[in-house]
């Protein structure tokens, strides 16, 4: 049986895209990460829709379950195959042509396999920007970041990968292609199926397509990194931020000291850009089209605004390029240095703005009364009620104790967040990692209409076993 | 059978608001319009969201149809019941409340029955800005906004309104309520079923309140009346307005010349603010939160660029807002000018923005080949590639021939829009309307799609049968 499949795979997509050796099947069954690690029957890599369509087809006669795979960058696990080794992984990574450029429609089509920067590139060829931004734009593939709802550093501004995309082409779980490739921006004609594909990992179908929408080019930009009293004062800046510039604020990233501490020990020429030591710091981004925008003065008429209210303490604005990438870098290098640092325990968390301040406080409260040395590592999108929440002690051995724990540190972290009508999983997905996490906090009801979607749409349930649900 | 369901509404609602005699049913049994009339064995007005899931709940064990309804604006007939009288109208109007305003998560938390204007005034009176806008947002109800995913004329800037909800609840249609009224910008855990109920047109439950996005306060404009070469030249000078000026372009209408008339021919005190009747023109706003943006000079600069590259041939920018008043009523008032003038066969349809030329030429060309003395009525949002595309004949006898060719004229016009990769319902819905005619035009199997999410949420088909599918 198992013979007959592959033979029809390899008539699909020639045999050199067949892979069912050991070792050229290792790269598809782990995450770039390493904390996954699965078993297939096969990895197929069609080059097309059509051929796409055609192997689906044939694991779903065969009654064979699919695992679609893009760059493999997820942090949940959801890409990677189960260990019982029963499922074939269909690799995306050759559909990866950019089918339209429409300028005067303000739209890119483009097949699931193009990695997110190629995506960028050709916007930017267009003179348009595709606002999707994030930490591994270099080898995530588009599909990936619309199965799993990607978010990232310009989402207060342009909103999730959901908001960027008006129309997809996915292939159902009986191989048959649904071409919902559409370039509107109005479209009222029933269910709005597109939605359910995005954010589903490959549970409902793999999307092989979609036309996202583009965005005119930024042409200047002003960067702040600014000390608040505490993150409550953070908020309240946002606040004063997008009254006074709207959506020109792009980016609105908080940084805790012991964030910043990391970076400043571990990654070489990272240097603090305010004295101090601040316990709370923020990155402000404003950004606009028009080249000559006073961007510099609205955000340090906003900033001398805070100070005068005592929300900010200090505040360094970018003088050049080169400074603005310093900061920003000093924000995208806490991943790295949390990586050199040692092992944590991360939760990826969503709470209304308003109650950012609040978590914080009682997250810390209740961990520190447990663990009185505990190390939070706090940063991440707050202008979108996005924290990054990663714990750990600061010494080797106390921190294996401690890791050894995570369910336990979960529970006190998720049940706050469930509490304040929060998100156990902001912009990461679900996955295999939260899988049974979920179902502690998210409404049995709505489960049930999950399942009711899945088996609506994937009734002999073969795409994407063990994910999400 | 009747008589006690009916006897168990009275027991949920109070007798005073289950209505079951001719007249005081009447103004719930057809459309504002009046174009579609139905009966119904009762309206039942519930008053929170417990009373509706439990007339919900009495309906679906009686085996009895539901047609939710709002404000009873809608212009395809979605809210009107059949004329079989079998179904139970639930009125949402009483569901009134603002449940909660969240400033510093620019999030507003309204039920159903909340006019639209009434959630204008939240947000404004909370310094901020609810963005939806259209001809009836004194009577709508939000509830039918999101039923129907509204567009209106802001939606280039804002999108539609399934782009403003964070958050929904909605009762099932067995009388379960779901409670998805999450305040959140990011939440990656598993579908997002809210965006199923927004646009269903109350065919998979009842949206009874959701969680909506506020923006900052708009407190700088700039409106002009521009005459253009041509629909194309239009849309080179969306390009170079968005280039230029990026998301403060909040509307880009056009209006041709015989819309224009129509309104200088019926409305009292119109005034064609410029001379030579241009075939083309379009009304252009920028918008912006900051008190001091330089609007006025931008659209200047871009205005005389598009006359340099002849895209442009005259325009006035609005010197007072008064001025900018007047020209947003002469866009505003052409569909009362329409009413006045007559009966005329309407299209609301939707293409590619970069497609609206090609649309115009060969739906005018076509239609003129066939009926040489038609009048078209072309105008609306072709920032979002919308059209409304009315078509009629000047004298009154032809044109009741002419209305009675309405199927032979939304064949000629629907066949080329689907051609165009377009819709034929960009923000109206299909109701009754345009139920059987989207069949024309949508794969077979996406409607296989939609009937299989409408059978996993209600099997028994219970809700607002006739509409959409």
């Amino acid at each position: 049986m198992s013979d007959e499949l592959n033979a029809r795979l390899r008539a699909i997509v020639g045999a050199a895209n067949v892979l069912d050796g050991e070792t050229d099947m290792a790269p598809f069954l782990s995450d770039w990460r390493g904390r996954y690690h699965g078993r297939a029957r096969a990895v197929v890599r069609p080059r097309d829709t059509a051929e796409v369509a055609a192997v689906v087809a044939a694991c779903a006669q065969a009654g064979v379950a699919m695992v679609p795979q893009g760059g493999n960058t997820g942090l949940c696990g959801g890409a990677t195959p189960l260990a019982d080794g029963a499922a074939v992984v269909i690799s995306l990574a050759r559909l990866d042509r950019v089918r339209a450029l429409d300028p005067d429609n303000d739209t890119l089509t483009v097949e699931a396999g193009c990695t997110l920067a190629a995506v960028q590139e050709a916007a930017q060829a267009a003179g348009r920007l595709f606002p999707l931004s994030l930490a591994s734009e270099g080898s995530c593939l588009i599909g990936g970041n619309l199965s799993t709802n990607a978010g990232g550093v310009q989402v207060l501004r342009y909103g999730n990968t959901r908001d960027l995309v008006l129309g997809l082409e996915a292939v159902l779980p009986d191989g048959r292609v649904w071409d919902g490739l559409r370039a509107l921006r109005k479209d009222n004609t029933g269910y709005d199926l597109k939605q359910l594909f995005i954010g589903a990992e490959g549970t409902l179908g793999i999307v092989t397509a979609a036309v996202l929408k583009l965005f005119p080019a930024i042409r200047t930009r002003a960067t702040a990194w600014v000390a608040v009293a505490d993150p409550r004062a953070a908020v309240r800046l946002l606040g004063l931020l997008r009254a006074a510039c709207g959506d020109r604020v792009s980016a609105f990233e908080i940084v805790g000291r012991t964030a910043l501490g990391l970076v400043l020990r571990h990654i070489p020429g990272a240097r603090d850009p305010l004295a101090g030591a601040p316990a709370w710091t923020v990155l402000v981004e404003l950004s606009d089209p028009a080249v000559d925008a006073p961007l510099e003065a609205q955000l340090e008429a906003v900033l001398g605004e805070a100070v005068a209210q005592g929300l900010a303490s200090d505040a360094v604005v970018a003088a050049s390029v080169a400074q603005a990438r310093a900061l920003w870098a000093l924000r995208e290098d806490i991943s790295e240095a949390q990586r050199i640092e040692g092992v944590s325990i991360k939760h990826d968390v969503s709470v209304p703005v308003s109650r950012i301040p609040e978590f914080l406080e009682r997250a810390g409260a209740a961990l520190a009364a447990r663990w009185p040395d505990i190390r939070v590592v706090a940063f991440g999108h707050i202008g979108d009620g996005n924290l990054h929440y990663n714990l750990s002690k600061a010494v080797a051995d106390d921190n294996a104790t401690f890791i050894a724990r995570t369910a336990e540190v979960n529970g006190i972290v998720h049940d706050l967040v469930c509490e304040l009508g929060g998100s156990i999983s902001a912009e990461h997905g679900l996955g295999q990692l939260k899988r049974e996490e979920v179902l502690r906090y998210k409404p049995a009801l709505e489960m049930e209409l999950m399942r009711r979607v899945k088996q609506a749409f994937d009734p002999a349930g073969l795409m994407n076993p063990g994910k999400v649900l």
